[in-house]
């Protein structure tokens, strides 16, 4: 934006919120001009912290008045630069909404303001014997969650982000003010618009209240892992428990090298195989004989360790090579970045393809460990790059593409559960064909002055460029 | 539409699709004029068979071309006039397209045309040791099933229509042809179109082909019947399992009037009390646990005589009064016409509303049982109607009304797993408020010439009246 216009229109802000809750301070600038990823950085023209629904409308409207972009702000966890600000405009801060509305025990509900995290959320609803399912690692704000349609170790039992949005409220491109769902546990009535804003990464509007599916917290939960021959009967081992109807709650894979490195780094002694971390929950008799059950599949399948755990210690300590695995990563090459690639495959093929990653990484010289949550088909490397090396840069962008490709040709997605932003924009026209065009018009129809993230998700507009 | 331009209309169909495809014949045009509905009749104009999506996809252009409607049918088992060409047009039976196309077991998936039937796919997964889970009752096509979100008494555990469905293809109004989604078990990629064209009621364009996920079949499944003195007690018992993270796959509920029902058409002595009948699965150790558990809960309730069985024949007699609700007062009023009312409430408000609904129909006069879906909220009024008594006729309409209207005031939905069609357009604008706006915008965008089965889901346009 001019310097005259972001004058302009900050004053107006100010009119609107007070002299401290809209700012040009160069500091807030530059802490709203980036985020998790290695994406490039570009400092916010404008910050500004609302505390209302309505205040949020009158903000959007005022970008609308003078055609400039709104980029939504949670926490700034995002890896493939969402809230980075290319275009400028006025980037809004939700911290000041971090309210937790109602819990509403009865209806496995809660209502919530977007700022508020999912660990905050969680406090609260422990006290209740409930909890929020969705657990993407990062600390993320609920409305940066459902923004990129955030999802984890968990999905594999209790769904995505978007599985648990029951209502948003959401203040579109004109400064209005819509309700995409209800309190109902299912509807036929209308379009589902809850499913649409989701995962739609603040380019239809910008949520201020969600209402959100909570768990009664199982009686148990015991945890396992067991390593395998290969990466072949870690996966095939996975679809036999899956067929015969166990219902496992997490199952995360950590391939040979990955384990040798947490191994070096922490000191341990874990077997350098190919492991899976699970999780089942339920009551204790069904677990002992899940786990039994489980035993035996795995055993046919060439692991002759499978340990499990029941209590809080021990399951931690079964667990400690999975949760360490990015940290032992980052800790072992200090002065790189981290870039994680994210795409999901059908389960058939997940075997396949992270022996394809494994093999693309070691053959480019690059440093990387893969995981991958195993009951989806979701798979990470988690590569560690040298930004000062054009070279290692680009190999490492030349790496993501034959990831994206190869989950591509096999009709998986470039992107599991990190989201589009910027990172995956390029592989849009090629993964969704013909059906790009449709979330075109829908985007244009709710936002014709492309202002609402402009750049994210949907490629820069030509008045963009 | 014109007798003349049927006639020019049709002279294309056989010539695209040959002379056995396409007919105006008056018996065909009759049946496909009603569904199982108390909607009134309109006869077909002219009805089409496509065998291929080329063929869908070129029938839809001729639509486009002449400006008339489209209406995709599946069996007719809609219960709000969906199918019904109120605007005449095009109807595409999918009879033809009933193939299973592919089956990926390691995956979850299966690859079917729209014309397959629940049971049908079912009986082939079986096979398998898998198994669909959506059980709307009607043995419906799949396609139909996609159409309207359709839903049932597993969907507390494993979701609705739209849970299952990883990949559309669609043919949209303008005859071109994509698919919504991919092979992958999650995807943070582009907008949720898979959500979005699922309960869109064939006006935003027809499936041609669906991928659906589906389950290993658990180890055991144990059946439970138990009664209570209260409706408030039965659904209080509901809510402390499913706190208590005691997965419940199937959960019911019969009111006692309609329990005496079933006593004096079936000659059997049910307890005449709110009774809930339950569906338990896992391993068996597991099941024995979660059964003693919840003996506890609704011991606590007042409920002395929860029994329980784990063999299919047990399970079955459990179960027979549930089963027997529709049937009993279907055969003990010949002549009458079955209306059911479909809303869903938030949880905490089930009670309530189902005491408001047995209030209702008393004071009304009318023949009604209730059953719900406790689990999830929805419930049913399965009234009988005298067709040829207008006082009867505007009554029921009149209950409806308050039934909806009870829902909508407590956040709510209009319907829970019937749709829209025609019977529930007018509750739109007040369940939706400003979103219907954004739900317009959508059709307008991808059917500017309002042809896909228009009046259904969305008022009719001017043109259409």
């Amino acid at each position: 934006m001019a310097v005259q216009s972001t004058e302009l229109i900050l004053d107006e802000l100010k009119k609107l919120l007070g002299e401290e809750r809209a700012t040009s301070n160069d500091t807030v600038r530059d802490l709203h001009g980036r985020d998790e990823s290695y994406h490039a950085v570009r400092p916010a023209d404008i910050v500004v912290f609302p505390e209302t629904t309505d205040e949020v409308s009158a903000i959007v409207k005022t970008a609308a008045k003078h055609k400039v972009p709104i980029v939504p702000f949670g926490l700034g966890s995002s890896l493939e630069g969402h809230v980075i600000p290319y275009n400028g405009g006025i980037t809004i801060d939700f911290s000041l909404m971090n309210k937790i509305l109602e819990i509403r025990e009865d209806d496995f509900l809660v209502r919530v303001q977007p700022g508020v995290t999912r660990t905050q959320l969680n406090k609260e609803l422990k006290k209740r014997g409930l909890f929020f399912s969705v657990d993407p690692g990062a600390d993320a704000t609920l409305g940066g969650m459902a923004a990129t349609n955030a999802s984890g170790t968990t999905t594999v039992k209790y769904g995505v982000m978007r599985d648990q949005v029951r209502d948003l409220e959401v203040v579109l491109a004109d400064g209005s003010v819509i309700h995409t769902g209800s309190l109902a546990a299912k509807s036929a009535s209308g379009l589902h618009l809850n499913g649409l804003f989701v995962g739609s990464e603040g380019t239809l509007g910008c949520f201020t209240e969600l209402t959100l599916r909570v768990y009664g917290i199982p009686e148990q939960i015991a945890a396992a892992r067991a390593s395998f021959p290969t990466i072949d009967d870690a996966v095939t081992a996975v679809v036999s428990i899956q067929q015969a109807g166990v219902p496992i709650s997490r199952v995360e894979l950590v391939d040979e090298p990955s384990m040798q490195q947490v191994n070096r780094h922490a000191g341990t002694d874990y077997p350098v195989k190919p492991t899976l971390f699970l999780e089942f929950s339920g009551n204790v008799a069904g677990l002992r004989q899940d786990i039994e059950f489980t035993k035996e599949i795995v055993s046919d399948l060439g692991c002759d360790n499978l340990e499990f755990e029941m209590d809080q210690e021990g399951m931690n300590r079964l667990w400690e090579a999975r949760h360490h695995l990015a940290y032992s990563y980052i800790h072992s090459n200090p002065g790189r970045k981290m870039m994680v690639t994210d795409v999901c495959v059908p389960i058939s093929e997940l075997a396949g393809a992270v022996h394809h990653a494994r093999e693309t990484v070691d053959r480019m010289g690059l440093i990387g460990g893969i995981t991958g949550h195993v009951g989806d088909g979701n798979f990470h490397i988690i590569l560690m790059i040298d930004m000062n090396n054009p070279e290692e840069v680009k190999k490492s962008e030349q790496l993501n593409e034959a990831i994206v490709s190869y989950a591509l040709d096999r009709n998986g997605t470039c992107t599991g559960e990190h989201g589009v932003g910027v990172g995956k924009l390029k592989y849009q026209a090629r993964e969704h064909g013909a059906a790009l065009a449709v979330m075109e018009t829908i985007k244009r129809a709710l936002d014709p002055d492309h202002l609402m993230n402009p750049g994210k998700l949907f490629s820069p507009s030509k008045e963009d460029a």
